[in-house]
């Protein structure tokens, strides 16, 4: 059996930043955007409305075009973020059938249980998560650090939603994972190396 | 300044084990049972008198043998739970200057919090921490799977509210580690020697 390493992190925390060095470090295979793009290949619809479902309230979720009656809207949506799931469980076994992998966020550690994934989930505080999207999006103008405060609040609670939503289970909850990193005060590229033979 | 390894633990999670092993393996003074000891010293205090403050909340402990009236035994137990956090206050600080340590539970990632201690919270899933107890306690007659999961409820609730009430934090927290480890489904003493080369 392929080896799987799932990572849950709170927005802002390098979460991705740590999955992707891991990655790199072990010669897996890594996954995170290429997930969407899979998703919305199999369904058909487009990579944003993918991302969007996955990351509000499935219940928040429907496509105002189509909007006639909220009854009828809730079922379509409903049936929307369904469709969106299997294939997304669908995704993520394909991936984890064909190599060692790491799998970032889409709720990989419950889907892929039976795969035995090494969990981890990353967070930090919200400080220093507002600093971590500021620096990363220097270059974007009006950036308040109010708004992305909010920003990242909204996202994290999306995901929350959509994880517990699925799962049965509470986000970020510390049972839920091997292991917890906060990356508040660690050098994400430091700990890599130690991290990866850990899990080897 | 002298490295400080903080470990905050669940009862029955291992936690004790692996701050062993890790100042075996990285070469640094251990720090359990003896802070109780030198607390007890300072204080003139029984050893066992100490170790119940510590382990319980603070609010409901009182010696009985001076049990006058509530509000007297009120002030009386409130004064020498103060008098007991005093000397682990200092006894903590001793220990860290002296060499570099790894130190258990007392609200030392706290106390310490100047020589920015590397914070380890250990944890299990309940289950897990009943078998590691029953384990460990094999010998111990008329020891039921129901009496150890009530007893480990007890300490940990102890627990939390001793750190809560010293700290003013939440015991067990994420924010409040850097790592935290679920000893659930990993072997301790497989990950010390990534997790001491980590720290390093």
């Amino acid at each position: 059996m392929n080896k799987v390493i799932t990572i849950g992190r709170e927005f802002g925390s390098g979460g991705r930043e740590l999955g992707r060095r891991l990655a790199e470090e072990l010669g897996y295979e890594y996954y995170d955007k290429e997930i969407i793009v899979e998703i919305a290949k199999k369904t058909s619809l487009s990579e944003q409305y993918v991302q969007e479902i996955i990351e509000k309230s499935p219940h928040a979720l429907y496509p105002i075009t189509v909007a006639h009656s909220f009854s009828f809207v809730d079922t379509y949506a409903m049936k929307q973020t369904q469709t969106v799931f299997s294939a997304q469980e669908k995704v993520l076994k394909e991936m984890a059938e064909k190599s060692n992998c790491v799998i970032v966020g889409r709720c990989a550690d419950v889907i892929l249980k039976d795969y035995h994934p090494f969990k981890i989930f990353v967070y930090a505080s919200l400080d220093s998560r507002v600093k971590r999207c500021i620096k990363r999006n220097a270059n974007t103008q009006d950036l308040t650090e109010k708004k992305v405060r909010k920003y990242i609040k909204s996202i994290d609670k999306g995901r929350a939603k959509y994880y517990s939503f699925y799962t049965g289970k509470k986000w970020g909850n510390k049972l839920n994972y091997d292991i917890g990193i906060n990356t508040t005060d660690i050098e994400i590229k430091e700990i890599i190396p130690h991290l990866a033979s850990m899990i080897k």
